[in-house]
């Protein structure tokens, strides 16, 4: 198997990025793949703002994986930033193929070097595959995750 | 009982942040209250992100609360921008009187009118007062809470 590049998302991705959340039992029910007017404005607002790191896994030219990583400052923990990783998605050809691991690496070494003290992420109480993916790379399940719909 | 007000932090509030952040059993163990060199400093990094909003609870002339609101765009669920709630403090003085209650209901709305279709956060299992507070104002904990330190 030849090596995944990792690498900033452009717009030319979002049909691949959106096929991708789609194909998912939670995301078919939330996302809208024939419809990327709203992924394409969603882009934009990401690429303003520094702190955002949309990117995409990339194995023989074609988009196989994709995560967002939010860098956030803040005053607790002594001043520490802390980074949030969010819309993990790996096409189904390639799961178990270590393509997660290697995004997951991906964004706790970017946070490192970004100077984060914390990598945190959230993942619906029914993905129990992901838990133990996430335990695996050393996360702890040690927060309960809120979430309110506006 | 005088009305709060909820405003944006400035540099002069740090102390009573500060000390919020410390007097806590798990606060306690991480924040340094005597150095506020590290605060100061992550306060310039949040002023300069205009994704991030530090807010006070002020009840006459005092901060007796506190939160941190993260903007995050993102593509999934089309497009969504979603909210973040971290470092949510009330003074031990102030607890029960509600004003925790203000606090995540102005992050709410502040949410809702920066457009977000989300707001979510993580608290720490061992808190289990706090997950019948989130659970009231109307958050559902649907989801684990992963963190790695780096």
């Amino acid at each position: 198997m030849t090596d995944l590049a990792i690498r900033n998302a452009t717009p030319d991705d979002i049909p691949a990025i959106v096929a991708m959340l789609a194909d998912d039992p939670l995301g078919a029910l939330r996302e809208s793949p024939d419809d990327l007017a709203p992924y394409l404005a969603a882009f934009d607002r990401l690429e303003n703002d520094p702190n955002q790191h949309l990117v995409v896994a990339v194995r023989d030219g074609r988009v196989i994986g994709t995560l967002q990583l939010t860098i956030i400052p803040g005053l607790s923990r002594k001043g520490a930033t802390r980074s949030v990783i969010e819309a993990v998605r790996v096409h189904r050809d390639e799961r178990g193929s270590g393509s997660g691991g290697e995004l997951i690496e991906w964004a706790v070494g970017t946070s490192r070097d970004l100077g984060c003290h914390l990598v945190q992420l959230t993942s619906d109480k029914t993905r129990t595959d992901a838990h133990r993916f996430y335990e695996r790379l050393g996360f702890t399940a040690s927060h309960e995750g809120f979430k309110l719909s506006l």
